[in-house]
């Protein structure tokens, strides 16, 4: 923990905060019941991704988000990652519910883990609660599972705290920040923001509520710091508008359009645009399928049934009448505009001249598939428009620059500020924006993934960790999960393959019957592949023979005897370190 | 071939190029030598790296360029890629040479593998040619090679072709066009080049070179294509300075600098600048060692050596009196400020409150490891700068965005353009841009990789297909090529990891001795795995049971028999696919 802080003693700010009055006293003048508070977060700060935060009260536990992440290319064939839940375990009588800010993967991927471990009640709003119902389904879990809607700006109770869901923009509808009155005063919880002063949807960000707690005064503000290496404003989603226009326009042949498939605001504007200009709209891909019709059973997309098409339909119309939305901004390689790319999809096909639009950002990892695809759509003598940094854009971000940070610290005036949903330099770099904040933060607190952060009458303290951690697992069902070691395997096995000396014994006479076999994959570089094996079986046998009976008897040390010779024989002939794996066969 | 042509019936262009006068009969109207021109890539055209480019006339062939590219991640375990020189070694005979354009990896990467292959005399600047003679020392073939060193404004003979190295500016010192005058016309190959109208050497762009050419007649332009997505110019070198002197006016401690180790304009600001504000310089990480004294002896960077510290030195100085040049732009984990980042380097110490500079760019795929090392770096509380889009920026590309590409057009006005180094995309981009400058360009014709395009008094056409490929080089010696066939196992290895059933066959019987045995490793989710291991030891043995007397005589059948068998059941058991390696040892 950092704690850019105003007693004396501590690490000065590097971003130069005053000092203010000790944020103690504040809490201490106060009439306050006695306890503890903690907040403790079990993913998401410090890393990207996989957000989960567990709020105590005594014995009451409330649960924000419960996310995932895409592992980093190291995890081999690892699908998702999803946050240890050990300290919820651990106290599972204690967890009330889970409270969900928004529908992205980030925030409610580890829904189905958490909730076949602990099946405690999810509170959503109606946008999120579609999402988890599909996620829950899939895993078989929807039956057990109990679901509670949230309305913003209607409070409700969980055991001691109050939760109030105030409406905020973002990239997906019905995304909400918490306000969660607790005995010791009321924490706010950002979730994903922006502030659109002109969102799609018309429904504004409220500016009311939180002002409000700022009037009333507020314990902790914690604020996503997703976009803090931003400057200036994020543009509003209506910024897409001209560009999109423009491209309705000039597009005389079929339009592709791509977003993320939860980019309901995107997909609204898309589709008017489509009807308004007299193309049919045709969904291709599962999930901006499920994600639109979703969106449209909910009423965010209100256009007559008739203005869509079925994708077997597409042939049917000419090409300028029909806008195709298509699944793939990430270059996934079995995504529909991927297959598309490549002239593979039964529906979706690209000619000359029409037009393909990228609507979405490049998230760092997909470079190159992304690329790919977009080459692909080149071959394919397609117009490709995409996020190349020109004006006006065709995407904008869903979350927070740096003066709707400032803002939202004008508005809330917190005791403590922390910064979450962010890797460390995001979380310093928010932290230092607000220490510079004077007269409107009292205090700075930095904590990261597993950090209890403790607050009662004196004031906010570390106070220890919780048991946290990863699980990866493998195709998204919980059964699935990885261990460290066999990513490790994976890992070497990935790099230099392996050599697998076989070694037959018979059981009664202790000996070695034949020549060891060796058996490879993966692994390059003998100079000359027959010698080598060759060699390697003389070494391996060498080493058998020179054994005594005793170690030949413990097939653990003369295996592990073999593993060392033979590995010394491999690297010095190859200069290569493949999983060397000796197997004894008793006969 | 694309060809955005002038002639009836072929593909209209993209971006609407005007009819001109047909190129073919400028050449055809001149006296011209009976014979064919090719200009054959063998690299880098329709993919990032790995430049390379014969071009013939009748029995001589000179190469430009021989780079290398790093491998993507799914080329597990590879090191570096190189071009397949099968064209160059089935014409041997004609081979004259090799002309390098610069010093960069994507260049001269692949001259080690090209020089064991054919020994030709290789051509550079003094400073590329620094570059090559490491190279070529580290794989032991320097004695035998022939290097000639190009002196830019001085032309010479190979053959039939004359060659003009003119003056450029690039990230890297000492790049060179080549005009190359062939018995067809003047071929002009920009290399990679920006026009710096400020160069910190003061060795300016060679406009009037170019604009000689263009008024004599130039028959192709061969341009890079690396940043033709961006509009504008590319900023000066020297526009990093000002952001650099903020640096060194505002950091009270220790000052580290990472910069790619070729960058030598920027590696002189920032010593010339060390010694301005006196601090030592220390340079740590071999790379940028290496590069600098090269610099240094060239008189590239010209300090009196008393400028200079060992790193062993740096503990002598106080903070304030120090600059470390440090190797590792790009998060490479053994790299000097990876291994500092996490205190781990002897003599780069990384203290709060120090300031640590990044002055380079993110090459796409190597985000996450960069930012990793950001992350440790503000753990260590680092004052951090990067390229995070502010300004003055920190860094400067190298390469031409559109507007120089367009001038240099300009200067030469070519019968052909022919845009080279890019994806497919960069290509076509260049090619559309070019194709609307009515009146500076006759034909754009778009080849890639391994195209044949041929020259005659009649025109351009693209003749066929030159035998290409891509070499994976495992720890950059030439004797370890590793095949297609080991990196696509080791993909499947780390995917799935493998299962390997062992059966003991007795020779004399062809009976089964005792039961099968089970290895797995990296193969994970059996939920049971002792249930799992039995279960497929009873398949094994079923298969072998159930088969004929001559079934089990034929290993090879046997063997198949089984792996598919218990693939099958494996994909039933656990949705997995490992690799299913059957051995038989033979008692």
């Amino acid at each position: 923990m950092i704690q850019f802080s105003t007693g004396a003693g501590t690490s000065a700010s590097a971003a130069g905060s005053e000092v203010l009055p000790q944020a103690a006293h504040m809490l201490a003048s106060r009439l306050m019941p006695a306890g503890k508070l903690h907040i403790v977060p079990l993913g998401g700060l410090g890393e990207f991704g996989m957000n989960c935060m567990a709020i105590r009260w005594k014995d009451d536990i409330i649960v924000i988000d419960a996310g995932m992440m895409f592992p980093e290319g190291e995890l081999l064939g690892v699908d998702i990652v999803v946050p240890a839940l050990t300290y919820l375990i651990e106290n599972r009588e204690k967890v009330r519910g889970v409270l969900l800010t928004h529908g992205h993967e980030d925030h409610i991927g580890g829904i189905p883990w958490l909730i076949s471990e602990l099946n405690v009640p999810i509170y959503g709003t109606e946008f999120t609660l579609a999402y988890v119902e599909d996620k829950l389904e899939e895993n078989g879990l929807l039956d057990s599972a109990e679901l509670n809607e949230m309305l913003p700006g209607k409070r409700f109770q969980i055991g001691p705290f109050t939760i109030h869901p105030i409406q905020v923009n973002h990239s997906i509808v019905d995304a909400v920040s918490l306000a969660i009155r607790t005995p010791l005063g009321v924490i706010i919880h950002t979730g994903d923001f922006k502030i659109d002063l002109t969102p799609t949807d018309n429904k504004t960000f409220d500016l009311q509520a939180f002002a409000e707690y700022g009037k009333e005064g507020v314990l902790a503000l914690l604020q996503d710091s997703t976009n803090v290496e931003r400057s200036g404003y994020t543009p509003s989603e209506r910024a897409v508008r001209p560009k999109l226009e423009e491209i309705f326009v000039h597009s005389k042949r079929r339009l592709f359009i791509s977003c993320f498939s939860s980019s309901i605001h995107r997909i609204k504007m898309a589709t008017e645009m489509a009807y308004q200009f007299r193309r049919k709209i045709a969904l291709v891909g599962r999930s901006i399928t499920e994600s639109t019709e979703i969106a449209q059973d909910l009423g965010h997309i209100d256009l007559p049934c008739s203005a869509f098409i079925a994708p077997n339909q597409i042939r049917d119309y000419t090409p300028e009448q029909v806008l195709v939305l298509i699944s793939g901004t990430q270059g996934e390689p079995l995504s529909a505009l991927s297959r598309a790319a490549v002239d593979n999809h039964r529906h979706a096909k690209i000619e000359p001249g029409d037009t393909v639009v990228l609507s979405s950002r490049v998230i760092p990892g997909n470079e190159k598939a992304i690329y790919r695809v977009i080459d692909h759509l080149f071959r394919r003598e397609a117009k490709v428009i995409y996020n190349d940094g020109s004006e006006p854009p065709v995407h904008v971000s869903g979350h927070a620059s740096q003066e709707e940070l400032k803002m939202m610290i004008n508005l809330v005036r917190p005791q403590y500020f922390i910064p979450i949903h962010g890797e460390y330099r995001q979380l310093k770099r928010h932290a230092q924006i607000a220490a510079g904040m004077k007269g409107l933060v009292g205090n700075v607190i930095m904590i990261e993934t597993g950090d209890i952060l403790e607050f009662d009458e004196l004031g906010a303290r570390r106070v220890g960790q919780a048991p946290v951690g990863r699980i990866c697992i493998d195709s998204g069902s919980n059964s699935d999960i990885v261990e460290d070691l066999v990513i490790r395997d994976r890992k070497h096995l990935s790099e230099d393959g392996f050599v697998m000396p076989i070694l037959a014994i018979n059981k009664l006479t202790g000996r070695l019957e034949g020549i060891p076999e060796i058996v490879m994959r993966g692994f390059a570089g003998a100079p000359d592949d027959n010698e080598f094996i060759e060699d390697a079986r003389g070494t391996v046998r060498r080493t058998f023979e020179h054994s005594t009976k005793e170690e030949v008897a413990d097939y653990g040390l003369i295996k592990e005897k073999i593993r060392v010779d033979l590995r010394r024989y491999i690297n010095r002939n190859t200069q290569r370190r493949p999983l060397v794996i000796p197997v004894i066969v008793e006969i």
